[in-house]
């Protein structure tokens, strides 16, 4: 079934593989970022966990299975570390992609020493300090959304603060678990603007504070999506509340920035490069 | 200070860069999973952003200084679309390692098209289907937290089940955040074992539903460092939720897998594959 008046978008052009030992993760994100520079439809397949030689020559199967029924080679980007589970990949019908055939060999010698060749160090990251950190701040995360605790707020490294909807929580999210940051938000709120004050909470904390304001239209039709109608979605309070919150952080020399046209990945990269430039090291 | 009986960790051999015209986040994915295959310590630099040629200047001349102090040339990981920026940048005393430049150009050839060599795809990413189906998992997964809600489950794309502190709570919310996916999630409690039955929202959905368990010595361990002494944390409790947990998602048919060693990247992974093969396309 297609839209009326509108042609039906073609099929893709193209299929893509995503062939790691891990999760595929990387993989995707390194194919995604290559292929966001073509503007063409490509039809996804991710095959994760290829760790032994049979799984290889099963996903190398699939792969030829694809060449043979699309008449042309599909994209395949991978992450293998070991040579022989890539070289068996290597091998089928496919244009070949491989993040660790290429860059690793150079930087050994750049390096001056081996590569290890280790499946996914992942796999034993659950144990590492990284990741505790990271499952600790998502903890910490969802304890603090929305100003539901006010509770080892001196634990934070971020509390971000704006009006309802203005992004704070999904960039609190990912801040915890993309960077392992412990970010608490708060909203600002009708009260607080009346008050003239900002909550109670957070004043003792205000070099951790960080802003998030966004445009009233885009507001609107971000609240009026939650609850039509209302008057917390109207036009005129949105202006409302933007204008106060902004006015506030203003007054209380809170860093902010816009969310408007901003992913939360950019948002929460921002909010990193203010509050702890360059502070991981592996 | 130093740990006694351990010698302190010597300074990082070398200073890495990730540079990049969007978040840097493609890049450090990149860089990260290169660097994780030598068995040494970096010292790692963040530039994002660097969207102008004067940005792209100020990060060369960073990079210059970095050769000049650790008289060794850094390892620049670069995501840069624009010939003129990854110009200035790859001019610069580096080792330079840029994914559009070693992979766009080959692809250019094999599909026959050029590219759009446009900045960060993912600035119009705000706008797009894909951007707001993963807002909506994540709000959709944090009101089906810990099985706050009872509405809406026939949204949910997947059902997470286990004794507390499985894991469900992150591998629900990174679904979401990296797969739009939306994913509830239900504590089974002593309550449950009792009753010997499934909590009584959730029999109408047992299609979606997914088990995590975990070993109980592991268990016992995570809970303990939230409620010390408990008998919450104890291992023979620990040891009866799991067994009875276990008991029930067999005798449900439920399917499950261990977290016990698994990152929620690993778990997520491994859930998508059960639930939703090959389902994406863009």
């Amino acid at each position: 079934m297609t839209v009326e008046g509108r042609p039906p978008l073609p099929p893709p052009a193209r299929t893509v593989f995503f062939v790691s030992d891990g999760t595929g993760i990387t993989a995707e994100t390194f194919g995604h970022a290559v292929l966001s520079q073509f503007e063409m439809r490509f039809r996804q397949i991710r095959i994760p966990f290829i760790d032994t030689l049979d799984k290889a020559r099963d996903a190398a199967r699939r792969i030829n299975e694809v060449y043979a029924s699309d008449n042309q080679r599909p994209i395949v980007f991978s992450t293998l570390v070991k040579h022989d589970l890539s070289g068996v990949i290597r091998a089928s019908h496919g244009m070949h992609m491989d993040l660790f055939q290429t860059f690793v060999a150079p930087l050994e010698m750049e390096l001056g020493v081996k590569s290890t060749h280790t499946i996914g160090r992942i796999h034993n990251v659950v144990d590492s300090e990284e990741y505790k950190n990271r499952i600790e701040a998502i903890n910490f995360s969802l304890a603090h959304d929305d100003g539901q605790s006010h509770k080892n707020l001196a634990e934070a490294d971020v509390i971000l603060v704006g009006v309802s909807r203005s992004g704070k929580t999904p960039t609190s999210l990912y801040l915890a678990m993309q960077y392992g940051i412990k970010a608490a938000n708060y909203p600002l709120i009708p009260d607080d603007f009346e008050r003239g004050k900002l909550p109670s909470s957070l004043p003792p904390f205000k070099h951790k504070l960080f802003g998030l304001t966004i445009a009233p239209e885009r507001l609107a039709q971000i609240r009026e999506e939650r609850r039509a109608g209302s008057k917390y979605a109207s036009i005129l309070n949105c202006r409302y509340e933007v204008a106060e919150a902004e006015m506030m952080m203003k007054r209380e020399g809170i860093r902010w920035l816009s969310s408007t046209t901003k992913s939360i990945e950019e948002i929460a990269t921002t909010v990193l490069q203010e509050i702890k430039p360059d502070r991981r090291e592996f």
